[in-house]
């Protein structure tokens, strides 16, 4: 009988350890995840710093109001609904549903004393959850943002954000990241080259239409460049993405896995690198110059193109489809300017093309057998024309109510002086 | 006999792998707090954005100079006094003590031999400790910056920060961090809406007071408006303040805990946006424009609001206090104004007013029942009477001695051309 | 027998228990690895940052172009060969090797599937390893792209860099970090005082007598000083250096151990501080103005004198070491100033000069008695011959061939209206 004593009490010690144990792998995940929700917020700047660097001077503040005020209703608006629409916990795979006992969860018994209950699944906490995935729905709406800068109306802008965000985004979302039926069909976007940077882009692309190219941007049949007002702006935008890409890869895991983020992080720093020299290439071969914003925009391809395989793409193949969105990117600039669709920043091409590149290269290269290029296709498509139609319809209603576009004058003037009262740089030494 | 010797055997394993979990646990929560440190650093470099953003021209190379130095002075003068005025461990709490032991140990005995020995409390390291502590305490003095610059003289403001920063705020800071006299009354303040923002508030509002408006800034009863030189860099400064509150905030858990610093981000992020949005609208009905600087004031005021409290404010009085905040910082803005108290990037207002606005608000909003609003009241009181006198009598002392105003030609000509030489910008493409 | 059974399932807990350990510890680890390579990554920006900052308005795209491209060909010659050359596992210590299997291993057996064997040493993965380590190889080229900026030929700088990176940097680091023949030596180098900044300060210094100073830099006896074209932005590139060093010596530490890295976070921060205390001082006593550029590169210098003692050097030696590096700094200018030597950015003073001396401090004033001066000197000569042999050899032949300086109309109209075809700045208001 004396043996059992300390059997017992030895067991108990292992349980309890254990116990500890995952409570330590909870800390260290959460913390790699929180890490990662920072790094995913620094892309907002990032985002700002490319729009406003490559935008003119006379429509900085209006620019960068667009891109202040964006995270913060993509936020406000992920925690009113998008946050439950988008992980609604469906029972049977399908299209549709919302989380609302989590809604009230989050409204009404938050209390910093409840929340070693919200431990969503061992993973992190339900609180780093919701933080992670807002600061990824906002980016959805600021990449549109960028394609119709310098002569969308503010407000409509805005407007059209609130749905976006609020609505189609998490909705998209629901159906692979929340379980949904495009999950169950086999479709894999592991970071959103799809649910994030697509649906950016078909948004982008239906406002590109709708409000149509700026002044003077194509005459006679030539585009004519509009010089950004600060290179070195884009270049700490460019910079600041590719920084936070870390977190937006690396924290797709979901977990701090060692093997499984590292490799993450690998193959996203090397499709960076190749789609620069994409980018880099064409640029010389399209262009006879040494052409840094397609260096930029080429980095800013391979970014967008690995996010959808990152975690199952062989590194040398990161690099094939890092270099091929870079060289994609110059192609769909060129592209789209043959088409008189005037993208300010590259964003279509960037996001959207690149994008679509990205989820169809997990169907070529991805060492999962259960991905296949068809279901890829499908799910870009069914994707695409969801976001498409539902950005276009939101800014179409929008352009026969209050209007998308501003006045000529305002838009010859510039849109700071008319909508903000103040201009983005006063570099005068007199008093 | 025989069974004895293994269950001895298992007794050990099973208290060196306890050991191993509480190293283990160390580890993941001093990752943390290095990484907060490391974003409470960066927000200097937001600091100096916001200052040199909304500063003039004239005077970015002399704003820049304060910001640079400051942390430096922080950094070296805590190392050398603050730390242990701060932290003095009272026997019976109290309003002075000074840990003279810390201090050796620090300056004679620090060898890498000895950082083991070093683990102040199981949750991180002595060393770490000291630079997240010392990365806030220079935060302090950097607030009074903003609100004074493009006048005071440079070295009056340098000898300001060194009593400010290694006296002052670690003394009132011991009162409650340290575990003095101000935390045995119950009063609460989790990150420093009190002791850091609103110390360095009212330390900028003697300065104002001080120092005097800018000349031609308040005319026949008008205030003139002097643009600032680069709103892009404003924002820079902006989106990294945001950024280092994740260290901030989160790193005031003093620990990884997954659940409780979760929260915190989250309430704080909410804060923020919420923030923007106040000052957003109340802008809009004061001046009639998108005012993109009061946005973004609105966003800090938001942070600063619920600083005081993020651990204890549920998300939705979350979103109250930071959107009160950012209407607050408005208002403030215009009744300093009123004052003839000319703060250049609108320091007080942020700091100070939302400091204890965000103070009092744990008295409303807190879940936990010790709170109170009275107590709270008391704090803000004992802190700001000692704040505010501190800083009024340097400021006084320095004003009758080497004087803390440059001459009205240096202000004219503006203060980079005179002290430093050099011209913040020079955009000129000719050889 | 009956006790048995119990005792061995406990046994298999607590051994189950203690894999369970290590893997937890190994991903808080490869957390702090992962971060701290994205905070070196971010030195890219912070380089970007100084250079073009400091460098003049119309060479502004020149200078991003070489710094957005340093990294990409940094980071992929590294995947294709440095990483198997500097880390090539030396059966005996010698001076040259190569990881074929290593090769192998990252090119041709890399599925997400393999990772969980690439564990390199218990400590981080083989992932996070190479994408740490090619991190630090990009920053030996891009120091040297500072010096000779603004009239280097752009593709002469580029192939350079891909020899530069490619095979003489992991060279020189094979020999100490890779376990190689200064090693078995007792040479010591934290985080490459030698190995990294002096590697590129000494490339820096071939860089800038082969290409020779900028037009109008000395004139008749005389140095013309070339104001930079946006300080704002070099204080960015300054501080975003600053914070990418608690990764870069942080980091180097190659795991969380608590006590070591918060230590070197101390002596690491302490001696910028005091590094730039130096500069303010020593640029005051020798040009009488208060001297932001000093400032900032004082900050950096005492970062670089640092880093190769930043765990074996007490907090208050470490302000010596770096106060000592501040003053080193602006001697080091004006003394190349004397020589004609056109440093644009003041890169061989900062990594050169400092990091010569840093290297050498670790002989003063090291913790550790094995640590020895003459070893350390030593070891400075070594690299130092191999590397301005090199560097000197490389741009030589360069010279001889392709040619490494643009012409001198370009050189007067800038580089960038005729490499790039874009200007840096377009800040106009009119449509």
């Amino acid at each position: 009988m004396l043996n059992f004593a300390p059997l017992l009490a030895n067991d108990v010690a292992a349980m309890d350890l254990s116990v500890e144990l995952s409570k330590n792998l909870l800390t260290t995940n959460n913390v790699w995840m929180m890490l990662s929700t920072a790094l995913v917020f620094i892309m907002h700047l990032g985002f700002a710093g490319v729009e406003a660097g490559f935008g003119q001077a006379k429509n900085t503040v209006n620019i960068l109001f667009k891109n202040t005020v964006t995270p913060i209703i993509g936020i406000l608006s992920y925690a009113c609904v998008g946050f439950y629409l988008m992980y609604p916990g469906f029972d049977v795979p399908g299209w549709f549903n919302f989380d609302s006992a989590g809604w009230n969860m989050f409204w009404f018994s938050p209390g910093s004393a409840d929340v070693t209950a919200g431990y969503a699944d061992g993973g992190y906490t339900y609180w780093t959850d919701f933080l992670f995935q807002a600061m990824f729905a906002a980016t959805a709406a600021t990449i549109v943002s960028g394609a119709i800068a310098e002569r969308v109306k503010l407000v409509a802008y805005l407007i059209f954000t609130l749905f976006y965000v609020g609505l189609i985004y998490p909705l998209i979302g629901s159906w692979k990241w929340g379980g949904g039926a495009l999950d169950a069909m086999g479709f894999y976007d592991f970071a959103g080259s799809t649910l994030v940077h697509s649906v950016g882009g078909w948004g982008a692309l239906a406002g590109v239409i709708l409000v149509g190219p700026r002044l003077g941007k194509y005459v006679n049949g030539k585009t004519i460049e509009k010089p950004g007002v600060s290179i070195p702006l884009a270049v700490i935008g460019v910079f600041l993405l590719w920084l936070g890409w870390f977190g937006f890869n690396g924290g797709s895991v979901l977990s701090a896995d060692p093997g499984l983020v590292s490799f993450v992080l690998v193959t996203t720093s090397l499709a960076a690198c190749a789609g620069g020299m994409g980018g880099f290439f064409a640029a010389y071969f399209a262009f006879k110059r040494l052409d840094l914003g397609m260096v930029l925009n080429g980095i800013l391809a391979g970014l967008v193109s690995i996010t959808a395989g990152a975690d199952v793409i062989n590194p040398g193949a990161s690099i094939l489809v890092g270099f091929i969105g870079g060289i994609l990117v110059v192609v769909s600039a060129i592209t789209l300017d043959k088409f008189k669709l005037d993208d300010v920043v590259g964003a279509v091409s960037v996001h959207l093309t690149c994008g679509v590149w990205g989820t169809l290269a997990v169907g070529i290269f991805s060492t999962n057998p259960d991905h296949s290029f068809i279901t890829q296709l499908i799910g870009v498509a069914i994707c695409g024309v969801t976001a498409f139609t539902a950005a276009f319809l939101i800014f179409f209603i929008l352009k026969k109510t209050i209007g998308i576009r501003v006045s000529e004058e305002h838009e010859r003037l510039g849109l700071d002086s008319h909508e903000h009262g103040i201009r983005g740089y006063t570099i005068v030494f007199d008093e």
